[in-house]
């Protein structure tokens, strides 16, 4: 950062200073998804949903064609705002009220923009808090999903501005009654053969966890390549030279892709929730390098049945690294001094809700 | 294995007890093939037969458009029988009698099935050999594939089931002249300048051997990637954290991915042998890890004319690594006290039926 | 290469002596490139290009579609010419007068062809020069690009022929006023919004510098797997049971790989640099290897009104590894008695022309 020329044409990104309550951000490179980058989310997640690679199967659910996965989407609408929102973040906080619309197929292009919805600054005097609602739109204008999000910035220089402090609302989560069902989504031709289950929205238990056995060991072209898919281009996934000098002493995997690793541990016990219809909530507890193994469990925390055969589970999804959730189950959450404290090998929180069928 | 709970909905495979004799076993998540598919096993395998990157060369061959590569149509459809045969397997101990009846191009979805044609215990108590037959149909239902397969499989628990023994029978190979050739296929148009090299099937004479000089190196996100891509989720492939307490101490390169590197190799001197027709034996005869270097040589077996312009080569292609041919040549099967036994560098012993022009 | 039998049906590649003054080589596997070729390059290289990747953007400026990315579309050509030109290449001297004529479109297949412009031994009796006309034509007929190279190559063996020096005439750069615009291309409907930037032809000044601040690191399979995608098959790229012999200890970075990522970076500074017109001359300065960290900085050189809304920039872009530009910028280039010499962490020197809204 300490290298820009005062009137070089590059940009280094935005600090805690450059945001301003209200404001409006447009993010550049809006860009066209094909079945390509399909393709390579699967070859790169190893993902097996039958929803995002059967055409067949889309079309017998009431799809006109399979649809990009809304991992995938999330994380192309996502990686447009990093350049204006996080570039010079320390660490993604949080999601909430991830909301998908309406489906994305092969030849849409998506918009992303923002608007700051609230500002903090930190004691230390070095970083803030900057909290934006994101929302991205298709070729034709309709809104595919939205989101909000918040960032810890590293400010320009060390001050306090003394600013006043706004912090938005953010629900716990969307109702699963007010969820959108894509347009003509039917759960009558649904078959389990091909999914590769048979449990549907009855045979999930208030309270269940369901262990997903298997485990994903993540390299660094995977991350980077995924990472680039996306069009993110955060400093912390591709520079090697510079954070062999931070304190992680190498790249950070981009969250997304532990993410979309847990999602594809998760078919093993949840074949048949294939529409991502909301993140409520997420957080990355822990960072994840090149050599981890990813491994995940769930737990159903709510479902509902929204008639016409459509289901829908809401789920707290964890991801945890180099231990299998036998080891893992007793001891993820921990009580200190009357303060949640999360095992350092636990890098994953993920609350969401999937249709399925009922 | 031993994490899974008694109620758990995620499924750790099947062990040699659960399959019966004549049982028919419906692969879940069949899938649509697409041209990303085709460009990303190109990427992923650096292959450069004109056939399957060349659609004006495809089109003068009489195909409608380039043919999705046999080879990956074979690992696509072999991947979907993982996750019910071979999630537990100790080894992949074979093919036979794997033969193509038509071409898949992209836009095509592919169902496998297959039927339990063997059974066999092992006198350890611990483990069986499993036989199938396994076939792939397209969206109309036409069969694209068919092949066997046996593969040793652990128990669930140490004991004899003292069941009846039944090996099937196996064909050591498809006659050349019972092979189906694709519909309108010819080479009266075929062009040598294209495809790289003159050869046709005259040149080749029976016992010929032909070093194929190249090598290509295996990293560990190139094989995961390839069997992410064929959606093959056997866990020795994927997952470090197990694998590094294993006897390998690291992943286990997919065999799949092996062969394919050979064929890429086999350019060099087999440029016209373009439609894979049949496989009639295939051993992995050692593990490939990352960071190997995989040689190739083949040598002519049989060959045919089939009548109007179309020939076909009955090949077998030895893969090693780390070992060129020269050094190779002399050493790679031994007798031993009366047993054959293969050089330790020996990977793959291929034997595989293709066409090349008469 | 000492392991080719005499009548091995395989290749070893061309040495110095197998190429004679005015040879036209037909370049073998010519292939289709498609919208997967697109999406792969840019997980490869994390490229943000409106142009390639926006098919909205695209329209705008007046193509039918997105075109395929003229780095993707060179890269493609370029790896037709290995086979024949540069297997056995000691080092990759120079490209010259590279120019694109029409865009290429998801679909188009390409043909490459060369003829051999100049000849010159070496004194040292082992290697010599050879200096080629290249050109890729797609599948009607039309000529896409071509340019002019010279390499450094093998001998077979040890001599000298004394046969006659030609060295042909390379243009130092195409001027800019005689470059192809694209047909119907027009920047009337350009939205700087969308491409990232607000800098047009105007706000660049002669001899500017421009630092790009970005690195992106390089692995192994990254590197290999774009190779592999331009079906260049170098020995020196693949395999690392050879290089790990070599004074390189492990294989070598595809140089146009570097000019992929440079031009990556280049994206903040030149986000409206669109259209790739010429390369004028090229240098790979220095090995890059897996690990490196790739930056670039980018001068000014010459700009030029072509009326109608459209501009041309002439850039130089260095790329530079492992060191950012701060560092580098006062020592990229030095005089040691008289002679031009270079940092050893410069590895690229590119000199090209593109299109900019003016």
């Amino acid at each position: 950062m300490n290298n820009k020329a005062s009137n070089n044409k590059a940009s280094a990104g935005r600090f805690f200073e450059d945001f301003s309550l209200g404001e409006q951000i447009y993010h550049a490179t809006p860009r066209t998804i094909t079945e390509s980058d399909a393709a390579l989310y699967l070859a790169l997640t190893g993902s097996r949903f039958s929803l995002y690679c059967n055409q067949e199967f889309a079309k017998r659910l009431g799809f006109k064609a399979s649809p990009i996965d809304n991992f995938l989407v999330f994380h192309i609408a996502f990686g447009k705002t990093v350049n204006d929102i996080s570039l010079n973040a320390v660490a993604n906080l949080g999601y909430a009220e991830l909301q998908f619309y309406i489906p994305t197929f092969a030849g849409d292009t998506l918009s992303v923009m923002s608007e700051v919805i609230g500002l903090k600054e930190n004691s230390n005097g070095k970083t803030g808090i900057v909290y934006v609602q994101s929302k991205a739109l298709n070729q034709n204008g309709h809104t595919v999903l939205s989101w909000k999000r918040w960032v810890m910035v590293h400010k320009r220089e060390q001050q306090m501005l003394n600013s006043f402090e706004v912090k938005p609302q953010l629900d716990p989560k969307i109702a699963l009654d007010s969820l959108s069902v894509p347009l003509g989504y039917s759960s009558q031709n649904y078959d389990p053969q091909v999914s590769g289950e048979k449990y549907v929205l009855n045979d999930y238990q208030l309270g269940e966890w369901i262990d997903h056995i298997d485990g994903i060991s993540i390299d660094d072209t995977q991350h980077t390549m995924a990472t680039n898919l996306y069009q993110n281009n955060a400093k912390v996934h591709f520079n090697q030279h510079q954070m062999s000098n931070s304190r992680h002493g190498q790249r950070l995997v981009y969250g997304g892709h532990v993410i979309s690793l847990c999602r594809t541990v998760s078919h093993n016990g949840l074949a048949n929730a294939q529409w991502l219809s909301a993140i409520n909530a997420g957080s990355h507890l822990n960072p994840t390098y090149a050599g981890d193994t990813i491994y995940a469990a769930s737990q159903v925390l709510e479902k509902q049945n929204l008639g016409s055969g459509v289901g829908v589970l809401q789920l707290r999804t964890l991801g945890f690294k180099n231990i299998q959730w036998q080891a893992m189950q007793s001891q993820f959450e921990m009580e200190l001094d009357g303060k949640k404290s999360f095992h350092p090998q636990l890098v994953l929180d993920l609350n969401y809700s999937v249709l399925i069928p009922a």
